[in-house]
């Protein structure tokens, strides 16, 4: 079952006096949904209050009524649903509504639970409610996600859910369904997110020498069972030496078949712990937490891993999909501007592919303000990309989720990414991925407009794009002869056909084969 | 869906003039199946002559209604299906019948046709069946079995079917259905069997370097786009490092995605070079060629592949599905009787499994008649083994099918395997697995019999079966206090309990956790 990612039903669970009808109700009023509170439609159908049920027809009976009205939501989409208190105590409700909703369970505090206990009537099961709640707890607590409400106004607590689900994209995958949770402050508060992220087992933390001290130990040290382990830092290392060095690392640290690995820094680390993962005891659980923009919007995404060989990139991998990614928008701020600018080549990427809403949100970042090379991120430019993320991932997962293998549509992907790659080889990897992507989409453009797909406007606006966010807008002295060798050389990977994704326009990218040699040679001649 | 590979029905296609409708006929009475010609019932349920249908109705209505014979009858099992010549020139029609059937067709030179159809009437497509010939050609020749019927009558024709399909053992695994063909001389004679497995792309045949001068030329040179890759011979090369020379190989001979990865050789050749086409390019086509009695009953069925870490043994790897398994039992000729009594520990382990009668048979071959270890095995075992082999795979099969990653019933397959792995480790590998494993089987039955799961009947049986076939009775001077450690450390693998597959009787293992450190020393102790 596919269903569209906005499409989701939000369910709101949690133990009773946690707030669930009243929370509920505002949540929904927000979102412009229906709201259905499961208590109440039960109520409704027996013609009889559940205490009434529960004193005539015994619990197991409200137990059936409550599973039936649990399938019947559970199949339905765009719905705010209110559950019961025990409804997903049963496992069997629990994964229907998992598989479809995002699911958010209120907590509260045992002092909050009996203060707002007190003097309430019909609610059968609230004499012995304290037995209850520790007999719930472990239900409650695999859970996905939590949000307290002790000491908020419902307001409060019901904005607080509103903030969370905007920040949660579910994916549909060929393994079956994974979240993308987008959260700020989410690495260091990664504590009160552990039980729910099922992260109490064996956790590898596998990041590299310079990701470990601004986030490795932090993230390591608020999970009870993790190891930390490193490898070096650069894309020289993301090797087959590298992943076998990462295996000792892993037996050494007792991981068995259940551990998991949370793979914590930018591509290179995600892409080679991934692999790690992948076939460590064939395959044990990843998680995915990007530290970079790059890797935030695209790397960490989709289930691609691997390794480099001498003879090219990326050409021993896998699929694997993640059982999480955990983005904290706020790993921005420990970015030197290079790498955000070379993020944001694949967020205007996205744009051009699938939302051109994206460009627009780029353009209205505060660029002017920004230092050098070297410099960190202004808060008001973190601010706003932090803002435009769920945006920009959402059009990888789209494309991910129609064509998990990268059979055709996911190629789109490659938009920019056949000069790029070409550009980082011959400049030995002086010129970064992203600069390269980016300068790659220029050429892309160029290319659409030369073949006679789209007019200048479009390569005015990727050369916009790009110069805004500060990319290169062009080659310099580099050999633009070694440069289309090296994407002959690359092409050779298609069987033998020279391939490029191109423009038609915003939003209309189309894959074409067999482009003369003579117009990609003008396009290059045309960038120096 | 998931249909027992004896039910599947077997269907009889092939060109007009090959003999479908009577070969059809003599392998359902053969195999006591009913028959189904479906041109006969179009014609029943038309109340007309197929020509009177192309007359009056035209060709697009005769292949609409035989569109619908197909998908009626692909639904069904246990049948013997004979086509019309045109009915799986369809793509959707092959699929379906190719998603549950066996599939023969049956071939005959055009002189062979010519000479046939002379003097046929009532065959609407005849007159101009040579076009017809040619443009059915690719068709026909990409399904999977080919039978010649030139110069041979129909019986023989028709036991040369039953032939193949007793040897066709189909495979349901979570990527869709594989099959296991058994068939003396496929290596050799792989040249008329290339168009059919689908081998004419680029294919990397690996192979040893051992067994590269007895098959891997004879292999490769009857592909037309096959390039030999050698790895060294030995477990001590079963390594990530081997891994990696096999990818820069596999770049070096042109490899792309589409390309075959065919392995030729024993289990390590299996597994090594099953876990490069898992990962090189993110997966190839993988297709399994053991040429070991070990690698044919064991890991070239079910998808295991991977290579040994220096911390322990196939601690990397992948689950990846075979697209074929080409079991040629003439290349048991080549193997010394070494290798022969190491492979007959995995048969009779398959027996105490599950089947009984494969220890009969094991135990009716010319086992006295044998030379020593260096030997090569008699012409009356290898025709014995050659015999017994399917039934001996089956049992593979048949738990792999039900659990493919391991979950639990496939863990009986490690009958005798915690005893043995812990032999291999202390001995440095100087003892080979089978020898292992067939004193594990000893010690299994031991460990049973004293945990009074069984009596010490069955304990005799296995003594009877592994002394028969030659294998170890004792363990000699081997440190059975590092033998025990070596189990324990191994056992850390699985989340700290000490586990072991044990019987209650031949046919009924189980799985046992927690066994008491001093049992497991004292059956040391009585086979020392």
């Amino acid at each position: 079952m596919t269903i569209l990612n906005e499409a989701r039903s939000i369910v709101i669970t949690g133990f009773m006096g946690t707030g669930k009808s009243t929370i509920a109700h505002l949540v929904a009023e927000a979102l412009g949904r229906p709201l259905v509170d499961t208590d109440e439609l039960i109520m409704q159908r027996a013609g009889m209050s559940i205490a009434d049920i529960f004193a005539h027809q015994g619990e197991p009976a409200f137990r059936a009524l409550e599973a039936g009205v649990c399938a019947e939501f559970a199949a339905q989409t765009e719905l705010v649903i209110a559950t019961g208190g025990g409804m997903l105590v049963s496992p069997g409700n629990r994964a229907l509504m998992l598989r479809t909703a995002i699911v958010v369970c209120l907590t509260a505090q045992p002092e909050t639970i009996e203060a707002r206990l007190t003097g309430s009537v019909g609610r059968p099961l609230a004499g012995n409610w304290r037995a209850l709640y520790d007999a719930r707890r472990p239900a409650y607590a695999s859970l996905p996600y939590h949000v307290a409400t002790d000491n908020r106004p419902p307001e409060v607590a019901a904005a607080a859910v509103l903030d969370l689900i905007r920040g949660v994209l579910p994916v549909e995958s060929p393994e079956g369904r994974y979240d993308i949770v987008i959260r700020r402050g989410l690495l260091r508060s990664l504590k009160a997110e552990a039980v729910p992220f099922d992260l109490n087992d064996r956790v590898a933390v596998v990041t590299n020498t310079a990701v470990a001290p601004l986030f490795g130990e932090v993230v390591a040290g608020q999970l009870p069972a993790a190891a930390l382990l490193t490898i070096p830092d650069g894309e020289q290392y993301k090797t087959v030496a590298t992943v076998a060095d990462l295996y000792s690392q892993m037996v050494r640290a007792g991981l068995d078949r259940s551990a998991t690995v949370l793979a914590l820094g930018g591509g290179v680390v995600g892409d080679t712990a991934g692999f790690a993962a992948a076939t460590y005891m064939r395959g044990v659980r990843l998680v995915q937490a990007p530290t970079t923009l790059l890797a935030m919007v695209d790397s960490s995404v989709g289930g691609k891993v691997g390794v480099d060989l001498p003879e090219g990139k990326n050409l021993a991998g896998a699929f694997k999909q993640p059982a999480w990614v955990l983005i904290d928008p706020d790993a921005l701020r420990t970015l030197p501007m290079r790498e955000i600018r070379c993020g944001m080549a694949e967020v205007i990427k996205h744009g051009l592919i699938a939302d051109s809403g994206l460009l627009e949100l780029a353009h209205a970042l505060p660029w002017a303000e920004q230092g050098g090379p070297d410099q960190r991120p202004s808060t008001g430019l973190v601010d706003g990309i932090a803002g435009l993320l769920a945006r920009a991932v959402q059009v990888k997962i789209d494309v991910v989720q129609r064509d998990p293998f990268e059979h055709r549509e996911r190629m789109h992907l490659n938009l920019g990414h056949t000069f790029g790659h070409a550009i980082e080889q011959v400049t030995g990897y002086a010129w970064p991925h992203g600069e390269a992507v980016g300068m790659g989409l220029i050429a892309a453009a160029l290319l659409s407009e030369r073949l006679g797909l789209c007019g200048p406007e479009l390569v005015a606006e990727v050369r916009a794009a790009t110069n805004l966010v500060g990319l290169p807008q062009s080659l310099g002295p580099l050999d633009i002869g070694a440069i289309h060798a090296a994407m002959a050389a690359d092409k050779k990977q298609h069987a033998g056909k020279l391939r490029f994704v191109l423009l038609e326009a915003v939003g209309r990218p189309l894959i074409v084969d067999d482009v003369p040699a003579e117009d990609v040679m003008a396009v290059l001649a045309a960038l120096q």
